[in-house]
Protein backbone atom coordinates (compact mmCIF):
# COMPACT_ATOMS: atom_id res chain seq x y z
CA UNK A 1 0.00 0.00 0.00
CA UNK A 2 0.93 3.55 -0.79
CA UNK A 3 2.31 5.39 2.32
CA UNK A 4 -0.15 8.17 1.19
CA UNK A 5 -3.03 6.12 1.20
CA UNK A 6 -1.98 4.82 4.71
CA UNK A 7 -1.67 7.99 6.05
CA UNK A 8 -4.53 9.88 4.48
CA UNK A 9 -7.54 6.71 4.92
CA UNK A 10 -6.27 4.80 8.26
CA UNK A 11 -8.90 5.36 10.58
CA UNK A 12 -9.79 3.73 14.08
CA UNK A 13 -11.19 1.14 14.02
CA UNK A 14 -13.78 -0.72 17.10
CA UNK A 15 -15.58 -2.99 15.53
CA UNK A 16 -13.82 -6.29 14.38
CA UNK A 17 -14.60 -9.17 12.47
CA UNK A 18 -14.28 -12.38 14.59
CA UNK A 19 -10.95 -13.84 13.04
CA UNK A 20 -7.60 -14.37 14.33
CA UNK A 21 -4.82 -12.45 13.21
CA UNK A 22 -1.66 -13.78 12.15
CA UNK A 23 1.43 -13.75 14.33
CA UNK A 24 2.97 -12.73 11.29
CA UNK A 25 1.22 -9.99 10.75
CA UNK A 26 1.92 -8.92 14.41
CA UNK A 27 5.50 -9.71 14.47
CA UNK A 28 5.75 -7.01 10.72
CA UNK A 29 3.60 -4.37 13.42
CA UNK A 30 6.55 -5.22 16.27
CA UNK A 31 8.72 -4.24 13.37
CA UNK A 32 7.55 -1.03 12.36
CA UNK A 33 7.15 0.10 16.19
CA UNK A 34 10.94 -1.04 17.18
CA UNK A 35 12.82 1.17 14.54
CA UNK A 36 10.82 4.18 14.98
CA UNK A 37 12.20 7.25 16.55
CA UNK A 38 12.45 7.44 20.28
CA UNK A 39 14.74 9.48 22.42
CA UNK A 40 18.38 9.24 22.53
CA UNK A 41 17.47 6.23 20.86
CA UNK A 42 16.88 4.60 24.08
CA UNK A 43 14.58 2.56 23.11
CA UNK A 44 12.63 2.28 26.52
CA UNK A 45 9.37 0.75 25.06
CA UNK A 46 8.43 -3.21 25.16
CA UNK A 47 5.35 -5.06 23.88
CA UNK A 48 3.73 -7.89 25.23
CA UNK A 49 1.39 -9.49 22.11
CA UNK A 50 -1.38 -11.02 22.86
CA UNK A 51 -2.83 -13.54 20.47
CA UNK A 52 -4.29 -15.82 23.12
CA UNK A 53 -8.25 -15.89 22.98
CA UNK A 54 -8.94 -16.22 26.78
CA UNK A 55 -6.10 -13.75 27.66
CA UNK A 56 -7.58 -11.11 24.57
CA UNK A 57 -10.87 -11.64 26.46
CA UNK A 58 -9.74 -10.88 30.02
CA UNK A 59 -7.90 -8.29 29.27
CA UNK A 60 -10.81 -6.41 26.64
CA UNK A 61 -13.18 -6.50 29.96
CA UNK A 62 -10.63 -4.22 31.25
CA UNK A 63 -10.73 -1.44 28.39
CA UNK A 64 -13.31 1.15 28.02
CA UNK A 65 -13.79 3.14 24.30
CA UNK A 66 -15.35 5.65 22.12
CA UNK A 67 -15.92 7.66 25.56
CA UNK A 68 -17.73 10.49 23.69
CA UNK A 69 -20.11 7.70 22.16
CA UNK A 70 -21.31 6.47 25.70
CA UNK A 71 -21.25 2.54 25.17
CA UNK A 72 -22.62 2.97 21.35
CA UNK A 73 -19.24 2.20 20.27
CA UNK A 74 -17.96 -0.51 22.38
CA UNK A 75 -17.44 -3.80 20.44
CA UNK A 76 -19.53 -6.89 21.83
CA UNK A 77 -17.41 -9.81 23.29
CA UNK A 78 -17.30 -12.81 20.99
CA UNK A 79 -19.53 -10.41 18.35
CA UNK A 80 -17.35 -7.58 17.18
CA UNK A 81 -14.65 -7.83 19.81
CA UNK A 82 -10.77 -7.67 19.20
CA UNK A 83 -8.77 -10.37 17.69
CA UNK A 84 -5.62 -9.29 19.60
CA UNK A 85 -3.93 -6.71 21.41
CA UNK A 86 -0.58 -5.46 22.01
CA UNK A 87 0.79 -3.61 25.20
CA UNK A 88 2.53 -1.06 25.23
CA UNK A 89 4.91 -0.89 28.38
CA UNK A 90 7.59 1.94 29.16
CA UNK A 91 10.32 1.92 31.75
CA UNK A 92 9.51 3.27 34.71
CA UNK A 93 9.47 6.07 35.48
CA UNK A 94 7.27 7.16 33.36
CA UNK A 95 8.89 10.88 31.48
CA UNK A 96 7.03 13.12 28.59
CA UNK A 97 9.24 12.10 25.89
CA UNK A 98 8.66 8.61 26.79
CA UNK A 99 4.74 8.83 25.97
CA UNK A 100 6.11 10.56 22.91
CA UNK A 101 8.21 7.87 21.90
CA UNK A 102 4.91 5.53 22.88
CA UNK A 103 2.69 7.58 20.70
CA UNK A 104 5.13 7.26 17.88
CA UNK A 105 5.68 3.66 17.97
CA UNK A 106 1.89 3.08 18.22
CA UNK A 107 1.37 5.28 14.78
CA UNK A 108 4.05 3.10 13.35
CA UNK A 109 2.02 0.28 14.33
CA UNK A 110 -1.62 1.54 13.19
CA UNK A 111 0.26 2.42 9.50
CA UNK A 112 1.46 -1.16 9.09
CA UNK A 113 -1.72 -2.84 10.56
CA UNK A 114 -3.62 -0.51 7.83
CA UNK A 115 -1.44 -1.81 4.79
CA UNK A 116 -2.61 -5.11 5.82
CA UNK A 117 -5.95 -4.79 5.70
CA UNK A 118 -6.06 -4.89 9.67
CA UNK A 119 -7.32 -2.04 11.99
CA UNK A 120 -6.57 -0.88 15.62
CA UNK A 121 -7.72 1.12 18.19
CA UNK A 122 -5.40 2.95 20.78
CA UNK A 123 -6.90 2.94 24.39
CA UNK A 124 -5.65 4.90 26.86
CA UNK A 125 -8.38 4.11 29.47
CA UNK A 126 -7.18 0.51 30.73
CA UNK A 127 -7.26 -0.79 34.27
CA UNK A 128 -3.51 -1.00 34.62
CA UNK A 129 -3.48 -2.58 38.07
CA UNK A 130 -6.36 -5.07 36.61
CA UNK A 131 -4.12 -5.85 33.25
CA UNK A 132 -0.46 -5.39 34.63
CA UNK A 133 -0.84 -9.06 36.37
CA UNK A 134 -2.11 -10.73 33.72
CA UNK A 135 1.22 -10.00 31.35
CA UNK A 136 4.81 -10.96 31.37
CA UNK A 137 5.74 -7.54 32.73
CA UNK A 138 9.95 -7.48 32.22
CA UNK A 139 11.35 -5.80 35.69
CA UNK A 140 10.53 -1.59 35.85
CA UNK A 141 8.23 -1.92 33.05
CA UNK A 142 4.68 -0.10 33.20
CA UNK A 143 1.78 -0.50 31.20
CA UNK A 144 0.85 2.83 29.32
CA UNK A 145 -1.37 1.54 26.32
CA UNK A 146 -2.93 -1.28 24.51
CA UNK A 147 -3.85 -1.23 21.24
CA UNK A 148 -6.05 -3.29 20.20
CA UNK A 149 -6.32 -4.91 16.38
CA UNK A 150 -8.42 -6.87 14.23
CA UNK A 151 -9.95 -7.16 10.71
CA UNK A 152 -12.35 -4.44 10.55
CA UNK A 153 -15.97 -4.65 10.56
CA UNK A 154 -16.83 -0.96 10.09
CA UNK A 155 -15.72 1.90 7.96
CA UNK A 156 -15.39 5.22 9.90
CA UNK A 157 -15.19 8.14 7.71
CA UNK A 158 -13.32 11.20 8.08
CA UNK A 159 -14.49 14.53 7.37
CA UNK A 160 -12.16 17.72 6.85
CA UNK A 161 -14.07 20.81 9.32
CA UNK A 162 -13.08 24.29 9.76
CA UNK A 163 -11.72 26.03 13.07
CA UNK A 164 -14.07 26.35 15.69
CA UNK A 165 -16.34 23.35 14.63
CA UNK A 166 -17.16 20.71 17.08
CA UNK A 167 -15.11 17.72 16.77
CA UNK A 168 -16.53 14.94 18.58
CA UNK A 169 -16.70 12.24 16.41
CA UNK A 170 -20.23 10.72 16.17
CA UNK A 171 -22.93 8.53 14.50
CA UNK A 172 -25.16 9.78 11.63
CA UNK A 173 -28.29 8.35 10.65
CA UNK A 174 -27.19 5.37 9.10
CA UNK A 175 -24.58 4.07 12.22
CA UNK A 176 -21.98 4.80 10.46
CA UNK A 177 -18.85 6.88 12.46
CA UNK A 178 -18.05 10.14 11.49
CA UNK A 179 -14.64 11.36 12.49
CA UNK A 180 -14.39 15.52 12.18
CA UNK A 181 -10.93 16.45 11.50
CA UNK A 182 -9.34 19.91 11.76
CA UNK A 183 -8.51 21.23 7.92
CA UNK A 184 -5.17 22.22 7.54
CA UNK A 185 -5.24 26.00 7.68
CA UNK A 186 -7.12 25.65 11.31
CA UNK A 187 -3.85 23.59 12.53
CA UNK A 188 -0.89 25.16 11.11
CA UNK A 189 0.69 28.62 9.92
CA UNK A 190 3.62 28.89 7.13
CA UNK A 191 5.78 31.68 8.25
CA UNK B 1 6.32 5.06 -1.61
CA UNK B 2 5.52 1.43 -0.28
CA UNK B 3 4.08 1.88 3.37
CA UNK B 4 7.11 -0.74 4.65
CA UNK B 5 9.71 0.47 2.96
CA UNK B 6 8.82 3.70 4.86
CA UNK B 7 8.41 2.24 8.24
CA UNK B 8 11.58 0.05 7.87
CA UNK B 9 13.80 2.35 5.67
CA UNK B 10 13.23 5.77 7.59
CA UNK B 11 15.90 7.11 9.68
CA UNK B 12 16.48 10.34 11.38
CA UNK B 13 18.82 12.84 9.31
CA UNK B 14 20.64 15.80 11.02
CA UNK B 15 22.74 16.94 7.32
CA UNK B 16 20.90 18.09 4.60
CA UNK B 17 21.75 19.71 1.23
CA UNK B 18 21.24 23.12 1.10
CA UNK B 19 18.16 23.59 -1.01
CA UNK B 20 15.20 24.78 -0.31
CA UNK B 21 12.00 22.10 0.38
CA UNK B 22 8.80 23.17 -1.96
CA UNK B 23 5.29 24.81 0.46
CA UNK B 24 3.41 21.70 -0.51
CA UNK B 25 5.80 19.16 0.73
CA UNK B 26 5.22 20.53 4.16
CA UNK B 27 1.78 20.85 3.21
CA UNK B 28 1.92 16.88 2.95
CA UNK B 29 3.31 16.98 6.13
CA UNK B 30 0.87 18.50 8.31
CA UNK B 31 -2.04 16.63 6.18
CA UNK B 32 -0.46 13.68 7.68
CA UNK B 33 -0.09 15.19 11.18
CA UNK B 34 -3.85 16.53 11.36
CA UNK B 35 -5.37 13.35 10.78
CA UNK B 36 -3.13 11.60 12.89
CA UNK B 37 -4.79 9.16 16.13
CA UNK B 38 -5.49 11.71 19.20
CA UNK B 39 -6.37 11.66 22.47
CA UNK B 40 -10.71 11.61 22.51
CA UNK B 41 -10.36 13.27 18.85
CA UNK B 42 -9.02 16.64 20.53
CA UNK B 43 -7.14 18.06 18.15
CA UNK B 44 -4.95 19.87 20.58
CA UNK B 45 -1.95 20.06 18.54
CA UNK B 46 -1.12 23.07 16.03
CA UNK B 47 2.16 23.48 13.70
CA UNK B 48 4.31 26.52 12.56
CA UNK B 49 5.78 25.82 9.42
CA UNK B 50 8.90 27.73 9.53
CA UNK B 51 10.60 27.67 5.97
CA UNK B 52 11.75 31.83 5.82
CA UNK B 53 15.91 31.05 6.06
CA UNK B 54 16.43 33.58 8.71
CA UNK B 55 13.45 32.30 10.71
CA UNK B 56 14.75 28.90 10.22
CA UNK B 57 18.47 29.94 10.62
CA UNK B 58 17.76 31.72 13.97
CA UNK B 59 15.50 28.77 15.21
CA UNK B 60 18.63 26.77 14.98
CA UNK B 61 20.80 28.65 16.76
CA UNK B 62 18.74 27.62 19.79
CA UNK B 63 18.77 23.60 19.03
CA UNK B 64 20.54 20.64 19.65
CA UNK B 65 21.64 17.57 17.63
CA UNK B 66 22.75 14.11 18.66
CA UNK B 67 23.82 14.62 22.15
CA UNK B 68 25.59 11.07 22.16
CA UNK B 69 28.10 12.36 19.69
CA UNK B 70 29.69 15.77 21.14
CA UNK B 71 29.21 18.20 18.09
CA UNK B 72 30.19 15.61 15.33
CA UNK B 73 26.85 15.14 14.03
CA UNK B 74 25.81 19.03 14.39
CA UNK B 75 24.98 20.57 10.74
CA UNK B 76 26.79 23.65 10.36
CA UNK B 77 24.80 26.91 9.63
CA UNK B 78 24.32 27.20 5.58
CA UNK B 79 26.69 24.07 5.33
CA UNK B 80 24.47 21.02 6.50
CA UNK B 81 21.88 22.66 8.35
CA UNK B 82 17.76 21.92 7.73
CA UNK B 83 15.84 23.87 5.46
CA UNK B 84 12.71 23.85 7.48
CA UNK B 85 11.26 23.51 10.84
CA UNK B 86 7.91 22.63 11.74
CA UNK B 87 7.21 23.54 15.13
CA UNK B 88 4.91 21.22 17.10
CA UNK B 89 2.76 23.45 19.94
CA UNK B 90 0.48 21.90 22.49
CA UNK B 91 -2.33 23.10 24.55
CA UNK B 92 -1.70 23.70 28.09
CA UNK B 93 -1.14 22.08 30.44
CA UNK B 94 0.76 19.81 28.44
CA UNK B 95 0.30 16.12 29.30
CA UNK B 96 1.22 12.56 29.21
CA UNK B 97 -1.85 11.96 26.51
CA UNK B 98 -0.37 15.22 24.92
CA UNK B 99 3.10 13.99 24.91
CA UNK B 100 1.81 10.79 23.00
CA UNK B 101 -0.34 12.85 20.57
CA UNK B 102 2.80 14.81 19.33
CA UNK B 103 4.79 11.43 18.92
CA UNK B 104 2.10 9.98 16.97
CA UNK B 105 1.92 13.14 14.53
CA UNK B 106 5.65 13.52 14.39
CA UNK B 107 6.05 10.42 13.36
CA UNK B 108 3.36 10.59 10.30
CA UNK B 109 5.20 13.81 9.54
CA UNK B 110 8.53 11.94 9.27
CA UNK B 111 6.75 8.86 6.89
CA UNK B 112 5.37 11.90 4.88
CA UNK B 113 8.49 13.06 4.42
CA UNK B 114 10.41 10.19 3.39
CA UNK B 115 8.34 9.31 1.19
CA UNK B 116 8.86 12.47 -0.73
CA UNK B 117 12.77 11.86 -0.74
CA UNK B 118 12.92 13.90 2.39
CA UNK B 119 14.45 13.79 5.89
CA UNK B 120 13.53 14.85 9.32
CA UNK B 121 15.28 15.40 13.13
CA UNK B 122 12.82 15.16 15.75
CA UNK B 123 14.62 17.54 18.53
CA UNK B 124 13.66 17.99 21.77
CA UNK B 125 16.88 20.02 22.74
CA UNK B 126 15.30 23.45 21.56
CA UNK B 127 15.38 26.21 23.77
CA UNK B 128 11.71 26.84 24.20
CA UNK B 129 12.30 30.19 25.99
CA UNK B 130 14.16 32.00 22.56
CA UNK B 131 12.10 30.07 20.19
CA UNK B 132 8.13 30.65 21.38
CA UNK B 133 9.29 34.37 20.76
CA UNK B 134 10.13 33.97 16.94
CA UNK B 135 6.59 32.06 16.55
CA UNK B 136 3.34 33.35 16.14
CA UNK B 137 1.93 31.11 19.11
CA UNK B 138 -1.51 30.67 19.07
CA UNK B 139 -2.49 31.87 22.69
CA UNK B 140 -2.97 28.93 25.36
CA UNK B 141 -0.17 27.38 23.44
CA UNK B 142 3.35 25.87 24.32
CA UNK B 143 6.05 24.57 22.13
CA UNK B 144 6.52 20.86 22.72
CA UNK B 145 9.04 19.89 20.19
CA UNK B 146 10.65 21.22 16.81
CA UNK B 147 10.95 18.98 13.73
CA UNK B 148 13.94 19.56 11.07
CA UNK B 149 13.68 18.86 7.67
CA UNK B 150 15.53 18.84 4.93
CA UNK B 151 16.83 17.00 1.81
CA UNK B 152 19.16 14.42 3.13
CA UNK B 153 22.95 14.99 2.92
CA UNK B 154 23.85 11.64 4.75
CA UNK B 155 22.63 7.97 4.66
CA UNK B 156 22.57 6.83 8.43
CA UNK B 157 22.34 2.97 8.77
CA UNK B 158 20.13 0.75 11.27
CA UNK B 159 21.57 -2.51 11.99
CA UNK B 160 19.66 -4.75 14.77
CA UNK B 161 21.59 -6.06 17.86
CA UNK B 162 20.58 -8.29 20.32
CA UNK B 163 19.14 -7.77 24.30
CA UNK B 164 21.97 -5.84 26.48
CA UNK B 165 23.76 -4.45 23.52
CA UNK B 166 24.79 -1.24 23.74
CA UNK B 167 22.28 1.51 21.81
CA UNK B 168 24.40 4.29 21.44
CA UNK B 169 24.40 5.60 17.72
CA UNK B 170 28.06 5.98 16.60
CA UNK B 171 30.34 6.69 13.56
CA UNK B 172 31.95 4.52 11.54
CA UNK B 173 35.12 4.30 9.76
CA UNK B 174 33.81 6.08 7.25
CA UNK B 175 32.06 9.21 9.11
CA UNK B 176 28.88 7.11 8.34
CA UNK B 177 26.63 7.09 11.72
CA UNK B 178 25.27 3.38 12.10
CA UNK B 179 21.99 3.57 14.55
CA UNK B 180 21.84 0.57 16.85
CA UNK B 181 17.93 -1.18 16.97
CA UNK B 182 17.29 -4.02 19.14
CA UNK B 183 15.72 -7.02 17.35
CA UNK B 184 12.11 -8.47 17.68
CA UNK B 185 12.71 -10.91 20.26
CA UNK B 186 14.81 -8.32 22.76
CA UNK B 187 11.41 -6.48 22.87
CA UNK B 188 8.36 -8.36 22.31
CA UNK B 189 6.45 -11.02 23.70
CA UNK B 190 3.96 -13.40 22.16
CA UNK B 191 1.55 -14.68 24.38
Amino acid sequence: MDIYEALANRRTIRFYEQRSVPRESLAKMIDAARVTSCASNLQRLRYVVAMDKSLVDAIFKHTAWAGLLSGKRTPVLGVTSPAAFIAILGKAPLSDHLYADAGAAIQSMQLSAWGMGLGCCWIGSVDKKAVEPMLPMPEGMELMYVLAVGYPAEKPCGEDVSAGSPLAYYLDSNGGLRVPKLERDAVATFV
